[in-house]
């Protein structure tokens, strides 16, 4: 059995949530070093994204202690560019005053990658974009979006940024919606330090092929990072990886290793009801299952197959692995 | 021109919102008082349907007041029994002290409908569904949703309880999901004083025509309210009416007024980022719109083209008044 | 291990298809006779369900003695009402000459049922239904799909009638679209000899859980055929059972069991560009894993989680069986 | 009032059609002179896309013959590369001798683009995708995709080619999906005559602002074509132009009014069960009164709204004139 991969979690996977019902939220809120600790709980994990900034008066240092405390490392630092202030986008906010604003505030967050060590700065601008038809001038968004990753990315040549994209909410449309047009968005930038960080449940509902968005990220040497998690095809559900599409998880996890892509396999869920440590281990044994049936794949005549475009015999040989992965020996 | 209907709104409509990313809001929160000033501060507006409890430490009297003092009447009241602590349900808690909990609560409510004269008792069982494959047994569920609302019913005979179906959202999916399965739920109820309120944007983004829901719903008996918005279809947006699918919201007016549908035309909105008092005056403004569309058609020659099926020739009659109706005279 | 159920298919499955783009077909047209040896080669299929008219030229008898060559019987009769002729709808075509000749073809098709000693005529009106907003009278489209079936299934007591809702395709909306409008319509018919044929894949790509559709339908006496495949949850692909959404489809046989529901497992698939009788042969190993699968679920252990709503604990019990359902002992 | 556009249709628009159901055609078949003759019956219609090969028989001189006499002219021809040979895919089939086969048959449909003195060869591989997870090989894909497109590119530098993305049909997916990839797909062939036909409601099911996509394409020299028509968001449905979406059809237009974008206004539209002349006039009757709407816009107190996100400001000032365009004077 080849070795196992890392496994990471966004830090929010141990928070508690509210929505725009549930305002009083669905659990007791926790620090970051609250979640930290829970995060240490989860059996087999390796390291977490952390948001910035943290919960009031937790400290860069403290956030260091608990995370060596855990046995954890930070593999990302996610900026919070999506609270009030910015409802109307960051980067493409109408306000110039609110846009210089989260240039600042990113910069800062620059600053707690160094500080943590962390392998990127994530950048998931979710409130760029728009609501209703008629509000944005489009070509406008453009230039702002494209232009403001790219003074961020000259301003921190030692940083590795990734775009996390996503269809929509919280606005109704976002501007980084699709694998293709970030990459599009990333050469116009003409910078080497932003890449993309794939989140398998953003492809799903926005209708793309999570395992084609990668094969296209991977070839244009932009796949820096992912997540994984699953949801009903409709809508972000951040639900529990495995749980409704299993298929098309394996087929993603098989494109990462058929181009040897070797980072973390990572949690991005929001368990609003279930208990956070229960989720995530959940989460990771059935992820171990798909490495095994990776494994166990039988990968020449898989690739046999499609050069015939055998869907029947492809997967055939996908569901002898995949519905084995869990058996006990 | 024939008369104008009544307007009204939810008044959350005029509140602040908050969602899982914008956690601090999108704008300043807003007492109960506060939200039915500014509600009297639409032109037009005659009613509105109220959340119960208030905001901290408004009394029944006091809303009393700020509603006549506004010139606004209550329609309904909405219980909030979609907050923390019913998460799994409230009809269909898995606890039965929470649901024996729920049940309290609305009789409590069904007295706020009496101490303010409103039409009904709102029922919005957002969080009574499932999220995930076999998280819930689903016979269990229709039999604790039916007899609960039964409960409900046979122990407020006085009250008129309208249930709101909506396809999912805050839960992946809600029991009371389409005009059918709640026209269905209530005949096995076998009360007389429970119907539906028909939202236009639940209806659209679960895939129901509008118009044949609202239909089925009259010839069922069972309208007795509704409420408008708009949305891209594959969410419940809850933008501005007709921003987005004017034609659909015609038809939906345009069926209610051939079986002499005469309640309150109410918008049900989030205007997250929006000026509140402008979006229900855009909104308005549109409805009157539509209001004189309908007085301009010509329902005769509708009817014939219908008889034939003949969409052309309906939807020829239907944008001659659709697209003249904000004519300036 | 428990008894397997039969397996069966519609005779289409081994068909050829065209659609609005390949004009020409994909594969080059059978006869009905030759679909049935097609059927026949299929390890493990017991029944079929044969759409009537056959091919030309074609009899009953024919059809009889290549059944029986192939050791099929006929589990139920298809009659086309959704050729050119039913273009605006069969029940409910706005031309009644068109609707009495659907309703004289029905009566043909009963007597074809007799013959072949099928156990159902199915009924499925995928022209009966609208295109645009304003294109039909709601109203009059229910009371001719009402008093249509009614009449047709008074004329034929002898004969069990089965009515395959679809939320859409060929028409843009289908009057027959859910479980719940489905039992709704057939409540009003007042008849006994009406149930529904729950397809799993229209109940996935119209929104519903399976599981609960099937429920419901059990629930009110509804539920007496179906059959399955998978899609993409945009539409009504047909493709493979259970190569995309393996846990919804496992959940859907999960609630057959726990009602003792003892019917055919039938496959409703269009292998467009794929061998037909392999797709059959890798549909029915997978039913066959998810029967194991049902055999070696821990029953009153998924009971207790769903009393909980424990998503996490219900999905790993879950998990434990399917994920081993298909390996090799 | 500022000039009326030229307005255009695929030729498709005036044939009959069939599906996998009404595989005997919904009306009666038409050949390519017959269709022509049809289009010439339209009012305002100008230029036609014409597919090849033609209805059997005819030839180019007829056809040019047929166009000259009903006062049409020929903008662009369609090689039907979606019909059985090529079920797997054109540029994209898995078997080497049948891409050859596509690439001289693209040969021959630029001849005639010379011959009709078209404007365009459009290229839509409809075909070439994936239906099955683990079906393909992206990478593979993306390489047979662009290399075809750059060879037949660089093999007819005389001729201008579109493609025409779609998200999906008649394949589960389709690999030419949206604006953005289009565009990366064409940057990376290193040519300077493959440009884009954007498709509103391929854009508007994919997911798209059709508007967004627009702009994204004029920004890069791309938007070469396009053509209208509406859907319900869910399917390629192909409907009459704003008999659902005008409000989003409008912001497409003005997004190419703001752009100097003087290219033919197109309808690409399958009148199934529809009149084919009436449903084009009333669709270009509609697009007249857009235009008109175009003229009384205050645009720049649009744009003034749009510098502020000012989602209603900017929409009250599009329904003054878009509800307004029909008016008779």
């Amino acid at each position: 059995m080849s070795e196992l991969p890392r496994f990471g979690a966004g830090l929010w996977h141990f928070a508690s949530y509210l929505d725009r019902y549930a305002t009083d939220g669905y659990k007791e809120p926790l620090t970051t070093l609250e979640q930290i600790d829970r995060a240490g709980e989860v059996e087999d994990l390796s390291v977490v994204d952390v948001p910035y900034p943290f919960t009031e008066g937790v400290t860069v240092e403290q956030v260091k202690d608990a995370l060596a405390k855990n046995g954890l490392e930070c593999i990302g630092v996610t900026p919070e560019i999506y609270m009030r202030k910015y409802g109307k986008g960051a980067f493409t906010n109408p306000d110039p005053q609110v846009r210089a604003d989260a240039i600042a505030f990113l910069h800062e967050a620059a600053d707690v990658v160094r500080a943590l060590g962390a392998n990127y700065l994530k950048v998931w601008p979710g409130q760029d974009g728009w609501d209703y038809p008629f509000q944005v001038d489009h070509g406008q968004q453009w230039r702002l979006a494209v232009d403001g990753m790219r003074e961020l990315a000259q301003a921190n040549p030692d940083i590795k940024i990734v775009i996390e994209y996503k269809p929509r909410e919280p606005r109704n449309k976002m501007f980084w919606d699709s694998a293709a047009k970030t990459a599009l968005g990333i050469q116009a930038m003409g910078v080497d330090n932003v890449g993309v960080l794939l989140d398998f449940g953003h492809a799903l509902f926005g209708g793309e092929s999570p395992s084609a968005a990668a094969q296209l990220l991977i070839d244009h040497g932009l796949l820096w990072a992912m997540d994984v998690n699953d949801n009903l095809r409709g809508w972000d559900d951040d639900m529990v990886v495995g749980t409704v599409h299993p298929v098309e998880v394996f087929e993603f996890f098989y494109t990462l290793k058929i181009n040897n892509w070797e980072g973390v396999w990572q949690l991005d869920q929001f368990p609003f009801r279930e208990d956070t440590v229960e989720a995530a281990n959940l989460s990771i044994r059935f992820l171990k299952g798909l490495h095994r049936a990776l494994d166990e794949l039988d990968i020449d005549a898989l690739r046999e197959a499609q050069s015939r475009q055998d869907a029947i015999g492809a997967q055939k040989l996908v569901q002898d692995v995949l519905f084995s992965c869990l058996r006990s020996e």
